[in-house]
């Protein structure tokens, strides 16, 4: 996938060791026992900084959450590091909470900071109770093995279904300063995205304080991450972190100014990319889908009506099958609980191969089933949706439903 | 699959034309190119009905939704016929309106009735334009096969991916009259009933009012058909008739006393009956499954965390794939929109081979893989949900998504 370009930022290689001061690793510690895949991933600032982080919706919250919650919260949002293991979830487990808080003390003491400096997250099985032996085992050389180059063995740590690597970085100018914000994400279950773990750990050298980090933050989810979901809800042990260490030099950021904007952007821009690569990873994927809303009389309509279109699993089938059955989407449009004229709805598909339009005004229009063929057989499709109702606009992002999907989560524990 | 048996009721043969005075009819008229498939339906009351029905709650209605709806008022809930289409829902097309007003002029002139006193559905692709010249054709022929015995061809012409007919009837007793009441459906896309379209049409003998028609319909949908439904939303042309012709002879009902519950209970043994019937034939289904959710502390928390387990793919896939992940089931239940506990959340996994408890007060219990196994090799599934919050309790219904879904639906419209 092309990744789109945005004056003032520029995308560079090292993921989340992209920024000055932080290294990574990642290693087997004996959780999954494949000795080739990584289980155990740590991140870590050589300088303090200032963290924020957004959480699953989830009633049902991983052990892991609620420990890195209540360390934010202790140490006003202050961090050095992010461990965290994949292949189980450490979720539901009568003694996750203990559990967690071992793994920290295991990670602090290695680093020699303070426990409630470290981000902590589990990926993986629910239910099943996590052993804290391999973690004694792996935490003494996963430490000691932290490399500026660390970044592709710790996004190898958190990878489950995944079938690649998931990380971007870019660097841009903060008053004559050159700052970097990169970041590594692993995603499953594209199709209902709220019911699969999804983790994304950002770093970044910018000076801000921990309440911009925050507000950033939460500017930027709903736009990207939460873009990839049905209905906003969450699975037991989504997170999305930052850590900003301010190692660049810059003025520290307190406030809503043009360097928060820039700061703000450069997030969008790493999340809006790995929210990109999760869609196009989707288990069993076989097409990424992209579906644009336009002409919205505010943004909240234009992501109501872009998230229903790609959340239903007869547009990802009729996508898979590639079948211009636009039907589908004026459907999924029809019953998005938002306000506009169904009667003024515009719908082009479009890929690499051209354009079709197929709805104009509610209704379908006459079109080339053989050219919508060749529009379809493209790997990526765009859908796009025109209100006709305003000047918003919103995207969300998934993939098509296929047979591997329904191979890879009809045995998902094995 | 077996009926659940109810006090003071016993199921009989006829579908829509068990009750008295009802007959029906289907056959080929020319919209579905396979000549040995039925593509219209007709039912029809030699007497008078009192009559409701529900329609689809998606902004994009099929032309014959609007029509009907028109049709009932005009009549003030009168009606003496239904005819049904299937291959091809007229909806989205410019002509639609005009055409099903040209379907139901063409009903009510064979059959000496009002226009207004027909109620029209369609089902099948949308945005294709529906010629009138097939019902021109067909519809002579239609009504003169009208018999008692034409139940049968009737839901035949309804079926689309449907793989067995669905109709249900049962008799009961109202004041000393001897009453009957029946029905015949169609559903497809059961992952998300939403989405596809079902068709639901309901005759009886009681002699009731159209206004206690409506309630009880409304009533009763609520706790059957939208339990197949992950959000309450429905297709375009999603339709729920029940037409009363009094036959039977038993004092009108014409408020909510003893008599209007044992004809809402007649109501609701039937459409959850054809509920159970659309579940266990979704689209690709290899199982089906119902969740019960006990100890809500109201309706509406049992009905929402009952649809919120039912409705999860990745729960669908691991039934499928015969996986104890009771870790999806908890999530599912986890991101109901409702209030209650998840630390009081028991879980049970039951079917004819036996009870699997898998989860007590929130937390994962110790099973036998290999009993889970084997209770989970059966083709219906319960799932007992108990959030021991309160005395009330709802059930949902839904099947396992399997390969055949996505191929069935990858290319829907061949």
């Amino acid at each position: 996938m092309k990744m789109e370009k945005f004056d003032g930022y520029s995308y560079v290689e090292g993921g989340v060791c992209a920024a000055r001061g932080f290294t990574a690793n990642g290693l087997n510690c004996g959780i999954n026992p494949d000795k080739n895949k990584n289980d155990l991933g740590m991140v870590f600032s050589e300088a303090a900084c200032h963290a924020a982080a957004v959480y699953t919706q989830n009633k049902v919250k991983g052990a892991p959450i609620l420990v890195t919650k209540e360390h934010l919260k202790k140490s006003n949002g202050i961090a050095r590091a992010v461990i965290v293991n994949s292949k189980n979830a450490n979720t539901c487990n009568a003694d996750g909470i203990e559990v967690a808080e071992k793994v920290c003390e295991l990670a602090a003491k290695e680093l020699g900071i303070g426990v409630e400096e470290v981000i902590v997250a589990s990926t993986g099985v629910i239910g099943e109770p996590l052993p804290v032996e391999p973690f004694e085992m792996g935490m003494h050389p996963l430490a000691e093995g932290l490399s500026r180059e660390g970044n592709i063995e710790a996004v190898r740590a958190i990878m489950t279904t995944d079938t690649v690597e998931k990380e971007v970085a870019v660097e841009f100018n903060l008053g004559g300063k050159t700052c970097r914000l990169g970041g590594m994400a692993k995603g499953s279950g594209m199709i209902h995205p709220n019911m699969a773990t999804t983790l994304n750990f950002v770093t970044t050298d910018v000076a801000i304080s921990s309440n911009m980090v925050q507000k950033a933050l939460s500017e930027t989810v709903k736009v990207t991450y939460n873009c990839l979901s049905v209905d906003g809800d969450t699975s037991t042990n989504d997170m999305v972190s930052v850590m900003a260490n301010g190692l660049a030099g810059n003025a520290e950021i307190t406030e809503e100014n043009a360097e928060y904007e820039v700061f703000r952007q450069a997030l969008c821009i790493v999340m809006q990319n790995m929210t990109k690569m999760l869609a196009a990873d989707g288990e069993g994927a076989s097409k990424f889908l992209e579906c644009a809303c336009s002409g919205a009389k505010d943004i909240d309509t234009a992501i109501t009506v872009a998230k229903s279109v790609i959340g239903s699993s007869l547009l990802k089938c009729a996508m898979f099958g590639e079948d211009a059955n636009w039907g589908r989407i004026l459907c999924a449009i029809g019953y998005a609980d938002a306000d506009f004229d169904i009667m003024k709805v515009n719908v082009d598909l479009v890929s690499a191969a051209g354009t079709v339009p197929v709805c104009r005004n509610g209704a379908g229009v006459e079109f080339s089933e053989e050219f919508a063929a060749k529009v379809l057989a493209e790997s990526e499709i765009y859908i796009n949706v025109d209100l006709q109702d305003g000047g918003c606009q919103a995207k969300a992002w998934g993939c098509d439903l296929t047979y591997d999907y329904v191979k890879i989560n009809g045995d998902y524990r094995s």
